[in-house]
């Protein structure tokens, strides 16, 4: 089991919540740097079984950090907090539509069920400490996410294909960037995929499904991991009647230390 | 995504499975050696999210192998497998109550969600092979189990104490005990506690909940390892109106080979 950091380490994250809380609505990547980032995926209790199963079977996408039953919403990972209002902004779901993007969910929450799920954004603080450029946070944008051609594994009425984030790596950083984020199965590991975007289906890498335009340098490759927006896309292909998400690249911040997730760092957990 | 060994390698698997198809009861420790063993627990749709998040919540007692969902019986690990004849024998609980035991579960089989979880069989074969002595396969009786007082999480509305196999091994060989078992998480891996059964609160050790009397020798350490038997003790505490399980010990055989579980031999799975 992963703890929250003690109370006096972990004001930047307190601070980010309260922020996006108080109506700030920004990506989160570079936020709170060395504090764990979630996507979330709220469903009503009658779909819960299959998201959960869905996770389950699909862990590179969707690693479940936790879980809140229907009527709590205080994760465990960051003490006082409320996933309804402490997300720089949701997107609402009905049918498998995206019907209106909101900074606050409380009104729409009533008997659902959520899962907070492991963001790529928590192994980029071990990346940039390893000298290995983040493009998207250098320039202040939000990272490129792209649908590709690879089915997850079904779960009952959901189905849908992976999503990935990307990030340009320079040629001779590339197996220093898969060590790294490998050490972090719980934030989705090491890239599902390296170089060609055919190889994903992805037709054309400047024109990403969600987040900001790529800048790719000479000398860089593209790097692909699995990411946690892979929900979002079996909720527009399977069309649940209702579903909240975050909006892509903003997440929720957690009080949990990243190196809490770091497998080099094994404090003993199974 | 672990895969079923090839068709040729796989035969004292797929027989061991016909006998108990046939009628056989016998425990499964022991039997067809490098093929990795499953507990199963079987509820009805309406508790199904709950059991797969207390599997999800509670890791190392209840690692999840497979999830079959309302309309299967053949598991993936097991090409042509039926879970309700393929195991030795199944309890029937009911309000809570174990009521039946079974060599045929067909007939109980109605609308239910199906949880194959990881059991510590599987890494006896790799204790055996280091010549660490695997007490209750020398006597031919099944495993010891217990009950502790550590509680699980719990989710929804179940919950339940931690229940635990015991191997007795010799103290200069603890710590290869650990560092085998370690390898495997996926069958609940390194011990949970060595030493004093008090310190789970075991009051008697001669005396197991479930499974066989153990025999612990001079120069041996009682081991404790979490155990897939867990489940069935919320089952017991949490009265579901119906749900069914394996008789412990008597396991589900399957054709993933016990090398698919093992981190040392990793294959890249995330």
């Amino acid at each position: 089991m992963v703890s929250p950091a003690p109370e006096e380490l972990r004001r930047a994250a307190r601070d980010a919540r309260a922020a996006y809380r108080a109506g700030r609505v920004d990506p989160t990547s570079g936020v709170a740097p060395g504090f764990t980032q979630a996507n979330l995926v709220a469903v009503p209790a009658d779909w819960a079984f299959e998201v959960l199963l869905f996770a389950q079977r699909n862990p590179q996408p969707c690693p479940v950090l936790d879980v809140l039953e229907v009527g709590q919403v205080e994760s465990a990972l960051a003490p006082g907090s409320d996933v309804r209002t402490d997300l720089p902004a949701y997107r609402v779901f009905r049918d498998g539509v995206v019907v209106e993007e909101v900074a606050d969910a409380t009104p729409y929450w009533e008997n659902l069920v959520t899962l907070l799920i492991g963001c790529s954004f928590t192994f980029e603080t071990p990346l940039l400490a390893a000298g290995i450029p983040v493009r998207h946070q250098e320039l202040g944008r939000n990272v490129p996410m792209y649908r590709t051609d690879r089915p997850c594994v079904p779960a009952g009425r959901l189905h849908g294909d992976l999503v990935v984030s990307m990030r340009p790596v320079p040629a001779d950083r590339v197996a220093d960037a898969v060590a790294i984020s490998g050490r972090f199965p719980a934030v989705h590991g090491a890239p599902v995929h390296v170089g060609d975007p055919a190889g994903l289906g992805i037709r054309d890498l400047d024109s990403p499904d969600f987040g900001g335009p790529p800048l790719v340098r000479d000398g860089e490759v593209p790097v692909f991991w699995a990411c946690g927006v892979t929900p979002q896309v079996a909720l527009l292909e399977s069309r649940p009647p209702f579903a909240l998400t975050h909006a892509p690249g903003h997440m929720f911040v957690t009080d949990v230390l990243d190196s809490e997730y770091d497998t080099a760092c094994d404090r003993g957990a199974a």
